[in-house]
C-alpha cells in the first residue's frame, strides 16, 4: 500500500507511542491532591509545556481540548453565544468543514457571516478582509495553509487588519506543525487551531490557543478543568504523547519540509510531463505553499472509477478532505478556486510525510495516469 | 504506594493499551473511502460494537465521543436548546458536577430545575420524582452508581416515572461498567454517559447512549461524523481499545464485584472495630450499593491534614470527587446526604479496584486512624 494521505491523518510515531504508553499505564487522575495524581499532572504539564514551546505560546495560552474541529467550533460558537448571536464574521470559502458548518449554523441564529472568495493562487488577501470589515464584525477566521491545495495564508498581515477594526483573529492551522514553521507569538492571532493527530501525535487530542488576557465562553461544564473551559478528566497520557510527538516534529519540520518539497515537485513533473500522454491533467496546488499536499485533476475522467482504480492500485489518496468524504460532493475548496463541480469531481489531492519515497511518488503518479486513461475508457 | 482512588481513575489495561498501539500505528481516517480508511473504520465499529454489546445496546445506539462530561453537558445542553431554554428539568443533589454545572447554568438561561434531595441510603425515589413532575418537563436525569458513597438508583423505575410524565431519562453512569451490570435496553432509559477510562479503556473516549429513534441536537460541527452529532476525526485507536477493555471488564464483572465487596467489607470492618480506638468515626457509604467505594468521616479531624497525612505514608485517596478537588469544598455528596460542611471536610473517600490487595485495604485502614488520631493531635 502507498499511503499518500497524510493531510487527513498521521499514523503515530514510535516516540509518541512510547511516552503514551508510559504514561497511560500509571493509575492518577490529575486533578487529585494526592501524589499519583500529581505525577499525573506533571506529565499533563510537560506535554503542555512541549507542545507550547514548538508553537511559540506560554503554556497557559494552550487549552487542551479533543482536536481541531473542537477548538474550531468553540472559537465560533462560544464568541457568537457571547455576543448574543449578533455581529458580524468574516471567514473564507476555503476553510475546513469545521469551520464553515459552525458559520452557517451561527448564520440560522443571527450572526451575519462573509465567506471571502480566494484571490490568485489561493490566497485571501489582507485587502479583501479590509474590505469585509465592518463596525460589528467581531471575528475573523482564516485558517493557514489549506489541506486541499497547500496555499498558506499571511496570518499576520490578516491578523493586523481585524485587529485594526476591532475584531479577533483566529485561525484554524491544523495543517501546519512539523511542515511549516509556527511563531503563535510572532503572528500575533488571538486563537489558533491545533489536532495532535496531524503531527504524528494520538487521535482525539488537539490544543485551541487562546491568547493571554482574552475570553472565552466554556465548551463543557463540569469539574472546572482547563480554567473552567473544557470539563472533563485531562487526557495526560494523551497530552504528554502529544507534546513528545509535536517536539520531534518541530526539530525536523526543516529536513522534513525540503523532503516534502522533493517529493511534491516531483509529483508535479512527472505529471505534467505526462500531459501529452494524458491529455487535460491540470494542478491545483499551490506552487509556492505547504509542500504537503498536491491536487491534480484529470479532466473528462470519471471521478468515482479514477479513486477507486487508484485504490485498486494499492494507493491511498483522496477526493479531497477525508471529513466530506463519502458524499461524494465536489470539493468545496476547489469550486471556490474556479474549477466547474465537474472537474473537482475528477480531482485527487495526494499528500506525503516522512516514510513516503521517491519511488511511492513515481509509482503513485504512473498508476495516476493509468487511472485517469482507464476511466475515460 | 496503595492507590485507592479507582472512582477517580483507573490506569490502562494491557490488553487495552495493546490494542490501542496495534491500531494507533497504521495510517488511515476513518472517513476515507480507501483501503486504509477503510481498514480503520473496521477497527472504530468493532470498537463501538464490543462496546454496545457490554452496555446491552445497539451499536447504532452509541455516539462516540470524548467521555462522561461531554455526554452530560450534551444531553443536557442540546435538549434545552432545542427547547430554546423553556421547560423544566428534574435532576438530584447526588449528581456529579458533569452534570449539576450545566444544571446550573441553564437555570440561568430560564430553564426550571429541581435538584431533588436523597432519602435514606443516598436514593432518589420514583415517588419524589413523580411529585417533583410537571407538564413541562421534557428531561429527568439521575446518575446509576454514585462516584462518593457507592447508593445505586433504581434507573428502570425513574424511567418508567418520567416516561409516564412524557419526559425523556438520562442517566450518567460512568462509574457502573465492569462493576454493576449494565443493561441499557433492559433498564429503559433514553441516554446514558459512559468513559472508557473509568474501566480501563483510554483516556479521552467516551460514548453517550442514545435510544434509537430519539433525536438530540449536535454538539459539534464540521465533517458530519458520527451521524452529525460530533464532528471530528474519529478516535479508532483509541474506541478499538477502549471495546477490547470493556468487553474484558464485563467478562470478570461479577468476580471483581464479589472482589471489591470483601475489601469493602474489610474496610468497613477493621474502620468500625476502631471506633473505641478513634472515637467518631462513620461510614458514609451505602452498605447494599456498588462496592467500589466507601466513605469515612473522622468527626472533629482537621480535613487538609487527614489527607495530606494518609498521602504522606503512600495512600492515594480522594476527599471527594478528584473533579473538584483543589477546591477545598465539602463535598456536596456528603452535604446533600446530611452531613454538616465541617464533617463534610473530614471525610475520605477510598475506591478498590481488581489489582488492590487485602493488606493493602488493611494497610490503608491502619493509615487513616493513625492520620485522623494525628490530625486531631
Amino acid at each position: 500500500m502507498i499511503y499518500l494521505d497524510y493531510a487527513s491523518t498521521h499514523p503515530m510515531r514510535p516516540d509518541a507511542l512510547q511516552a503514551y504508553a508510559e504514561v497511560a499505564s500509571l493509575a492518577g487522575n490529575p486533578s487529585s491532591i494526592h501524589r499519583a495524581g500529581q505525577l499525573m499532572r506533571e506529565r499533563l504539564e510537560e506535554g503542555r509545556t512541549l507542545m507550547a514551546a514548538a508553537l511559540g505560546a506560554h503554556p497557559l495560552e494552550l487549552l487542551l481540548n479533543g482536536g481541531g474541529t473542537e477548538g474550531d467550533n468553540h472559537v465560533l460558537m462560544g464568541l457568537s453565544q457571547a455576543r448574543g448571536y449578533q455581529g458580524h464574521l468574516i471567514t473564507s470559502q476555503l476553510e475546513h468543514s469545521a469551520l464553515l458548518a459552525p458559520a452557517r449554523w451561527l448564520q440560522t441564529q443571527g450572526v451575519q457571516v462573509t465567506f471571502l472568495p480566494p484571490g490568485p493562487g489561493g490566497t485571501v488577501s489582507p485587502q479583501a478582509v479590509q474590505g469585509a470589515m465592518r463596525p460589528e464584525t467581531f471575528l475573523v477566521s482564516v485558517h493557514h495553509a489549506n489541506n486541499e491545495v497547500g496555499a498558506v495564508q499571511d496570518v499576520s498581515a490578516l491578523a493586523q487588519v481585524a485587529h485594526a477594526g476591532g475584531a479577533l483573529f483566529h485561525t484554524d492551522a491544523v495543517q501546519s506543525p512539523g511542515v511549516l514553521p509556527v511563531d503563535l507569538h510572532g503572528w500575533g492571532v488571538d486563537f489558533a487551531s491545533f489536532s495532535a493527530h496531524k503531527w504524528g501525535g494520538p487521535l482525539g487530542v488537539g490544543a485551541l490557543y487562546v491568547r493571554r488576557g482574552l475570553e472565552l465562553p466554556p465548551l463543557l461544564l463540569g469539574g472546572g478543568q482547563e480554567k473552567g473551559l473544557r470539563a472533563g478528566t485531562q487526557n495526560a497520557p494523551g497530552v504528554y504523547a502529544a507534546g513528545v510527538a509535536l517536539r520531534a516534529a518541530v526539530q525536523e519540520q526543516p529536513a522534513l519540509h525540503a523532503h516534502l518539497r522533493r517529493l511534491n515537485d516531483l509529483m508535479t513533473r512527472l505529471l505534467a510531463v505526462s500531459d501529452t500522454r494524458v491529455p487535460g491533467l491540470r494542478a491545483n496546488h499551490t506552487p509556492a505553499g505547504s509542500p504537503k499536499v498536491a491536487s491534480f485533476t484529470a479532466l473528462g475522467a470519471d471521478g468515482e472509477a479514477l479513486l477507486m482504480n487508484l485504490d485498486m492500485a494499492g494507493v491511498a489518496a483522496s477526493a479531497g478532505s477525508a471529513c466530506s468524504a463519502g458524499t461524494m460532493q465536489p470539493s468545496h475548496v476547489l469550486t471556490a478556486l474556479g474549477l466547474s463541480e465537474t472537474d473537482a469531481r475528477t480531482s485527487v489531492r495526494f499528500s506525503f510525510g516522512a516514510a513516503t519515497t521517491a519511488a511511492e511518488v513515481t509509482r503513485a503518479a504512473e498508476l495516476f495516469m493509468q487511472a485517469a486513461r482507464d476511466s475515460r475508457a
